[in-house]
């Protein structure tokens, strides 16, 4: 185990009906104009938005609104909330959607209360302060509801960046499990493919002796392999839609590996295809994961081997436990392919002949290289994508 | 799952020399005078006094100290640092110490802006605000560190009561696993008990549809099985040490259970044992548990099946799930005699004799049962102590 600090203060209400808490914790953490973030026009039509609106009515608290996040958030609404909270004397940000709208949201609160450009968050400088940010979760995915993250894509170049810090630590998160009951199948299996990510992320890792944070890995995995068939097959199945929701927060707030060196290539390695075809940026992870695990499995065939037994029930075969290793990776793919995801470049729409320009992209050069669990530079990065082609 | 609401913001400072941020951390955390409560000796001839001391001295802290506290932690030392922290001003309470230490503190600094009897809160009314409380932490066992509980035993008739309250949860925790490496093997296995208690207790709950949880509670379940035995064998294993600290405060801080019903007859039923004869908590634990869970095994036969399948690796008898569900429970006692703890009264210095007064002093009526899991009556809870006698 490696040292660290800890630090997961946001405030979680969860369950039926939470959402009738929103105006009473804006007041408790502090806010008295609000900025009500959010997407497309779902949440409008599907009664979320009347309800957090209703409850911030009874509050008395006053908002303004700006809509219009898309997926994969774009760095123009950033700015053009930063300029509306500047102006309006906004005080706290609260986010209605998913990880998009709710990264989006985390932007805003950092450009505004920061004289430089936003952007420089996204470019390597720590967040250590913005205004408090809040969310009430419509997705089970990003696990930004509980997450010192954020990720932007820039339109200019559309480099898709992530910013980290404190600052971006909602201070509550509403998470009510009948809201992500109106998703889709293929909106569904992207949530719980980026969520089974996250965890993937933490567990291959070069830092030794790490068995309790292993055990929750292993646990939060488990619990998706459960509980996603019965999603898939009932997209009203509530109770495993609180499952996948309460596992998306834990497999992203760190407290599943704190204590380990973390990898995140596959993350890396995927925004550039989403940024490059704006695709689900989970549809983009179900491509790559698996081809990061095969193109890096020899590195480390024991813990692979741990991953197929514990994870994926596989025998372990002690003659070769390559066999094993390999067989789990096979099982993780065979599986997002179940729940209904790719596992190939055309199914995203994405072009072999476009992996220089991704790598490219990408910024990795010999003297820069990706990752920790193996360094990835633009002949292993390469190699990755066209596995995944 | 439940509806729930889970807020856990303590600040964890985690592994070699993290104590040296004591001072800075009472400071972020607004503290200007420390109350240092510890125990007997040992953190003053080990060392961790004097670096916790010179933490305060360089972030020029003043502090006053009140050491004493006894296993089991007692109402007089507390109501004698509730006066102390009024006369002297302090507005922080730091415990340099394990569970009681900690308990203790926060006892205190619930009562130093109270106007009432501090007990009042360990008869029932909840710690909505205390004094900052904060903990560098020496044995993991209690889980503290990280929760908003208290145990006290009151000297007027010895009986032991807890308080709850987001109040009474630190706002930071040094846990450098080194300090618990002078522990001797029995308060190692008593801590170890304790915190595999701390999951079971939310583990056998009547709350449906609780994987994601449940993973969680097996995963450090099967922590503990894999590091534990490295412990005793090797006291001074700093990697096993580690992990079973890190999984001591997430078996209590609640992220394990928040979404079902609880239970916490096993540690209610045990308080007596400890409160009458002043024995190590963990060690009444593991004579208690093992018996409650025989006890109530027939309620849900499937989840104990379950706990001996996924924890115990036992293998699962289809056409008898009982078999299965009491071989769980039998390899749980051997593992707690393996790291040399008790399985009957006898060894505890407890007699079958003073059933009835425990049963009394539990104040278990018809009307007032216990648990939640299986409610029990004053029958029942001596069927328990039988068990274990």
């Amino acid at each position: 185990m490696d040292n660290f600090t800890f630090y997961a203060p946001t405030y979680f209400a969860f369950g039926k009906g939470s959402e009738k808490l929103t105006g009473k914790l804006v007041k408790r953490f502090g806010g008295s104009k609000v900025l009500l973030h959010y997407g497309g026009g779902s949440v409008k039509r599907n009664g979320i938005f009347d309800a957090v609106v209703a409850s911030l009515d009874e509050a008395k608290i006053p908002f303004i609104e700006l809509g219009g996040v898309k997926p994969n958030p774009r760095s123009g609404l950033v700015y053009e909330g930063i300029k509306l909270c500047k102006k309006k004397k906004v005080d706290f940000i609260l986010a209605v959607g998913g990880g998009s709208v709710i990264d989006s949201a985390k932007a805003i609160a950092a450009g505004a209360i920061y004289d430089g450009d936003f952007w420089d968050y996204y470019s390597g400088k720590e967040v250590v302060k913005a205004l408090p940010v809040a969310t009430v979760l419509t997705i089970a995915a990003a696990g930004s509801e509980g997450s010192p993250h954020s990720v932007i894509t820039n339109e200019d170049g559309m480099r898709k960046r992530a910013a980290e810090g404190e600052g971006l630590r909602p201070v509550f998160s509403i998470m009510n499990p009948e809201f992500t009951c109106t998703l889709d199948s293929y909106q569904t299996a992207c949530g719980i493919t980026d969520i089974m990510a996250h965890v993937c992320e933490r567990y291959f890792t070069n830092t030794k002796d790490v068995e309790t944070t292993d055990r929750l890995c292993e646990g939060i995995l488990k619990a998706m392999i459960t509980e996603s068939p019965k999603v898939i097959k009932n997209l009203r199945d509530y109770q495993a839609r609180a499952n996948i929701m309460w596992a998306g927060m834990i497999a992203h707030n760190d407290i599943c590996g704190a204590d380990r060196k973390q990898d995140w290539s596959s993350h890396r390695i995927e925004h550039e295809l989403s940024g490059l075809y704006d695709v689900a940026h989970g549809a983009g992870l179900a491509v790559i994961v698996p081809a990061w695990m095969k193109f890096v499995m020899k590195h480390d065939v024991n813990r692979f081997a741990q991953f197929a037994v514990r994870v994926w029930d596989c025998d372990m075969n002690f003659a070769d436990p390559e066999v094993t290793a390999l067989e789990g990776i096979e099982r993780f793919r065979n599986f997002l392919k179940s729940i209904g995801m790719p596992s190939k470049f055309k199914e995203l729409g994405a072009k072999e002949k476009d992996i220089p320009t991704l790598v490219k992209k990408l910024g990795v050069t010999e003297n820069k290289k990706l990752g920790s669990f193996v360094k990835l530079g633009p002949e292993e990065v390469t190699a990755i994508y066209r596995l995944a082609a």
